[in-house]
């Protein structure tokens, strides 16, 4: 049983996604289609990219992960496939891609250029249908990776703009959030081993105009309304509202800073 | 062909959803999953509850539904895995069960406590990936539900605060809407065969400030924009508009009362 | 692996898809049921009619393809299944089939009407679970089109009462917006095949108030920001801005008209 999983910005209303899985069973008709997530925000690949790099680690060895946020669709940019942790990704050479592959192990990254595989003709505004859906049909049949096109390295693909969290002493570091989810909760980049680098044993958490003290166990602690901060499924620094949307309660998004201290 | 279903408020823009599938997968590789909605109104635990209890119906003997909407994550509640008429249930126990079970006939309930079925380790945030999922996976592979953990009774689960329909007189009848589906249609609680027991034979609804009279046998019958009282697909009372949204059309919405006389 | 699909106007909130689903895997447990879309706006029977015409050509002979937006259910209207190019379809009849059936080959329609197939009891809001997901599971394993009715003509069916695009003169053609897409593109009903027939190399297209000259290659082609002209997924005209929604930047929705010029 062949898992192929998908990652689009498509949306819900347009016939995108189905001749995604139209073409997929078409080179592969025992192919299980996972839908992951066809909700990313129009040509938001960072937030594809986090979404990716969270979700595949829960699928099984030899799934294959295709993911599609291309606003480059047609211009010159690559295509990439790539084995990595056992699991396959099929995906525009944007940045999709690079936190799954830079933290990953055994990692092997081919161009995707062997148009036997393809679906023709090829369009210029739809590389998922004819070039990455069949190619990653392919792929969970069993071709090999390594027909799929030549190689490339790992310095050699493209990477997200992104700024790591920063650390500013022996107790402070500061990061940004990186998404806000569909509860509203403010999903930072600060990894719980961030955090257990800092001195001190209390946490203090600044965000926007307020102070959150200490770190709750579960988003229900305290009462209706509470801020809280907690490490939520990423593993990293959420800021929260029981039973509300924290992004609503602090009128803060995507990109905003979040500064934690320890003392 | 084990089939496991899905039922949460978890939206469609994150990675949650995909964690749960790929979780399911990795201990079920054969599951069958069907999405029945992930668009549950965050934390709106009484409007899963009716969707769970007028969907799974239609499933095959020995579906697994699972249902999470766990504003209570992390918290001491308790999580159910039940048996009734034939399917499985996974879900938190927060009533979001209750109606299927009270309801329903030949029903077990067992509390997940067997921490062997769980992938570890265990998240304080996300219960549905770490817990409820690997036990629903489980469970469409065959294993016991005697084995997720000690039983409990009935009346030992939490249930919903809601209000049934008052009978107010031999031909008077008090219920409430409980859901505005995605059309506009208004959903009632009253039933089919609570209106069959109103002594008299012509049909008044008030609803907000309008009186509709008698019922229709379908959403098309009269003109467009007028509004009628029809018997929807839960078997309940709907009020509809023929081409619109009710629920615009009144200005009312869930919770909203009706009150149905005959004569 | 029988596949069917399945498009609605049934949104992400409500039992209604995962009823479907339910009905069709009790009749076919194999079957492999694959979303299109349950994002068309209510009752918007043109759109979905585009959205089948343009997907169901990317998945594999014997597909079975259902299709419900029905605002006449419970009335008098029809419920038609067909076969045309290698394909089934199963739907009411109220226009929603006829792209695919008047540009298809192979046409073979039935009415549906052979109640041993039905779900009973059959209800008079929702064909969909009671009618046409049952005939399509039993359609998906094998049962033969010609035993759910007796036959129609393509003349019989109902039609969309679309206007397709008008000639202006040897250099001019005039034709509408058929759909915007999620990324905002607006997709005209101009084909590729229309264009090719003007005399003259130089392409100039009017909509809304602006022009846009020659066509791109690609959506990136250009500054973010630009307005373009390009072949879109369906081989036709549509209108794009790099980055952005050309139907914000433009200030036009469906039915918008759009004449080509060339010279």
């Amino acid at each position: 049983m062949p898992i192929i999983t998908l990652l689009t910005d498509f949306g819900f209303q347009d016939e995108y996604v189905g001749a995604l899985k139209g073409v997929i069973l078409s080179v592969n008709e025992s192919a299980t289609i996972v839908d992951i997530s066809h909700g990313i925000e129009a040509q938001d690949v960072v937030a594809a990219a986090h979404v990716l790099a969270s979700a595949y680690r829960y699928f099984p060895q030899g799934t294959v992960h295709v993911a599609i946020v291309d606003p480059g669709v047609g211009t010159e940019r690559t295509i990439l496939a790539a084995k990595c942790n056992g699991c396959y990704f099929v995906a525009p050479d944007n940045g999709i891609l690079s936190p799954v592959l830079q933290q990953g192990s055994d990692v092997t990254i081919r161009s995707v250029e062997n148009e036997a595989l393809f679906r023709h003709p090829v369009s210029r505004t739809f590389h998922g249908r004819d070039i990455m859906a069949p190619v990653a049909a392919r792929l969970s049949s069993g071709f090999a990776l390594e027909e799929v096109g030549p190689p490339l390295e790992i310095n050699e693909i493209d990477v997200l703009g992104e700024q790591a969290p920063q650390r500013l002493s022996h107790n402070k570091i500061e990061g940004r959030i990186v998404a806000v989810d569909h509860f509203g909760n403010l999903i930072t980049n600060i990894h719980v081993d961030d955090l257990a680098k800092l001195e001190g044993d209390r946490t203090m958490i600044f965000i926007g105009d307020v102070v959150v003290t200490g770190m709750n166990q579960s988003y229900a602690q305290g009462d209706p309304g509470r801020l809280i901060a907690i490490i939520g499924s990423r593993n990293c620094i959420e800021i929260a509202v029981n039973s509300e949307s924290a992004a609503k309660k602090l009128n803060i998004g995507k990109g905003g800073i979040i500064r934690v201290k320890r003392q």
